[in-house]
């Protein structure tokens, strides 16, 4: 699954409004919904569905680009800890959630999926605002962009 | 937490007796449930409870050991998707939960933690027999240990 067929390809998904910035071989977006602040999707721009299927120096970088961007958000939300993820099950292209657990979490043994809430849609305002505030303490470009871009 | 206060130091999670083979910065485990059959735990032999508090090399390290063992759990149950995750909420001590996701799976859409189930132990036989298979397909000690070992 690529091209058309995958939702990442196309730009589909995650939403383009929630654009943060370029990481190098990724792009990171704010997370739709930001029950748990901070919540940030670091997205590969190539399409891969396994960290194996990768060279061994693309492995690096991105292993960098996701270090780089959890000690961000550890900072900035003072999170006792960040949960990596990378997934796929319902979107076959390698994307990691980084999702910092704060405090006041309402479950902070449990993993993120597992606690029923009503999704947080940031409005517009505070969208762009987070969005500014977050490109000021981002660490740039991370990495070299691959040469597959 | 360190030493006496981590788990995972102390050497009391994951179970010693599901210890399948050294992988150099980590040592990899079967998780006691198999209720997804294959599911792996790569523990970090260091105490370390972010990705941003290892040196770069080890991280590149840590990811090579990661990719490896996800590859050869693919091919061993052929996985239609391997989950990686990082997580620490109860145990804030490096360690990857590696879930091959088959087509068989009750809920490939979802994240395992979401999935009620009985927990599956092997028995004694089926455990030694498992670890068997999987020492034979292990793809050896893929990194060199650590300095701080």
């Amino acid at each position: 699954m690529t091209g058309p067929e995958c939702k990442a390809c196309i730009g589909a998904w995650p939403r383009l409004d929630h654009f943060i910035a370029d990481c190098g071989l990724t792009r990171a977006y704010l997370h739709e919904d930001q029950f748990f602040p901070g919540w940030t999707v670091l997205l590969l721009k190539q399409h891969a569905t396994e960290l194996f299927h990768l060279s061994r120096d693309d492995r690096s970088s991105l292993i960098e680009e996701v270090s780089a961007v959890a000690g961000v958000l550890a900072r900035e939300w003072r999170a006792g800890k960040i949960n990596y993820e990378l997934l796929g099950n319902q979107l076959p292209h390698v994307h990691w959630h980084l999702i910092p657990r704060l405090p006041q979490d309402p479950a902070p043994l449990e993993p993120v999926w597992c606690i029923t809430h009503e999704p947080v849609r940031l409005t517009p305002d505070n969208l762009t605002s987070m969005l500014e505030r977050l490109r000021k303490i981002w660490p740039g470009p991370i990495t070299q962009t691959a040469q597959t871009e």
